[in-house]
């Protein structure tokens, strides 16, 4: 990575961060609309991506579809996924995109893998909506409790990205999948799973001396684990869905952080996972 | 039609419905066993049409995935759509293909489509949901009213085809939309509509002598008119599908009636519309 990159890539994550530091902080429909337009722009790169497999998508029904789901979520977080707008859009999404298939692809444009890839975009790149129900997880105690919430697996993420890197450069000898991702090493995916396992144990100790949850460290630290493998099966089905493609790049959004895809792909993985912990494990 | 294949279509109806008037009346699991058998053959089938467009969808998660859908809705019909476990199956249907995709689908065999396949099949298939739904309505007085309800947009589907059928024979000319349909008529997709309405006035008017319900005739005239469009976009959707793939019928499950998404093409689109008229606009 050449010096201007990397003052690029800073300078961009020094406006990101406390960007999304404030959209999280704030809630509701700012950290909604965000993210259903984080999620509309990734369904806009897979979509361009899966062109070059010879499918179509109904570009304007899939990210409508898209923002509709996120939306959807933002309207009632507190109803979590018993949410009649989840479905509900979905069954649209399925109707519409079929029916509008029919005049708008006829027999020509591959129709079938034309309404599956725009139906699928929708229900991949929406999973980034499980931030919102985190931040407003029924139990938690302030907007700061919702933040620190949401950005467990955020961070959580970021580490186990950062350690799997250092790891990596340092012991990497043996390939994880060449096929997949030539970069990943075995020594990487280990460094990670065993660097965010402390690190889990470390954010949740600071959660239990600052609200009324009390950890339980066995449940805290397979949160760590199961962060560490979500978030590297997350980066390698992106990957996957990259070379299916034979770009190197999701997209071009922010300088030096390639596509939105490639900013969220674990957390598409993650966010769920670390719904299902503070919900349904720890009872926020 | 040969008239041994017309033998045959008849012996299979006269198995079939009182079969399907069997598992319906009795409801609950026999009636959600049943529709999660026939969506997930029909999954199966549409799998195998994608196959001629180079897919290769991830056959047993999204034969699971299709069925965990309709089994979660009769788990608990009167929740509807605020069922926290037909997102929570989605969600993992797409995360399971995905990750499954990396070992099984590596670069070679067109992940992006092949997971796009799976997960649309599931969603698209898994519309017959709606049946158990419409059969366990929460405002219904007893299992022949839940019956009733769930064979409005059944019976009327027929209906609306068998008028197709014969104003199409009688008074069709000019060609529908002959790249996708080439059989149906312009006087055929007219005469369905125009013989749909009166008979939604009749089957609402029954309904409303024998419950509590009292039929606006205005609503039950524009759902008959929107259950036969319904049904015809349902079966036109198919047809491309099915012309996308190269084949005549989507499979060979019941002799003289084709594979399963032939018989459940319309039903897909009027189950779904079915509930959210009696849901919502009658307010069963």
């Amino acid at each position: 990575v050449a010096r201007s990159e990397t003052l690029t890539r800073t300078a961009v994550a020094a406006v990101g961060i406390p960007v999304a530091l404030a959209a999280v902080y704030l809630g509701g429909w700012v950290l909604g609309g965000l993210l259903a337009l984080c999620a509309s722009l990734a369904v806009l790169e897979l979509f361009r991506m899966s062109a070059t497999r010879g499918a179509a998508p109904l570009a304007a029904a899939g990210v409508a579809g898209t923002a509709a789901l996120v939306l959807a979520a933002t309207f009632d977080p507190a109803a979590g996924l018993a949410n009649p707008l989840l479905p509900g859009a979905l069954v649209l999404l399925v109707l519409a995109a079929t029916t509008a298939s029919i005049w708008t692809h006829g027999v020509e444009r591959q129709p079938l893998l034309s309404v599956s890839v725009t139906v699928f975009g929708a229900a991949y790149t929406s999973l980034l909506l499980f931030g919102v129900l985190l931040r407003h997880l029924p139990g938690i105690e302030s907007a700061w409790h919702g933040t620190f919430l949401l950005f467990a697996p955020v961070v959580l993420t970021w580490l186990s990205d950062t350690y799997a890197y250092f790891a990596g450069r340092a012991w990497g000898k043996r390939k994880l999948i060449p096929r997949v991702s030539p970069g990943k090493t075995v020594a990487g995916a280990v460094g990670a799973v065993v660097g965010t396992v402390p690190s889990a144990l470390a954010y949740t100790w600071v959660l239990g001396h600052w609200t009324t949850y009390r950890p339980g460290w066995v449940e805290a630290a397979v949160f760590g684990l199961l962060v560490s493998v979500a978030a590297q099966v997350g980066d390698l089905v992106e990957s996957l869905l990259k070379r299916d493609a034979g770009v190197k790049d999701s997209g071009r959004l922010l300088p030096g952080h390639g596509g939105a895809l490639d900013r969220f792909d674990s957390l598409l993985f993650t966010l769920p996972l670390g719904y299902v912990f503070f919900r349904w494990v720890v009872g926020v």
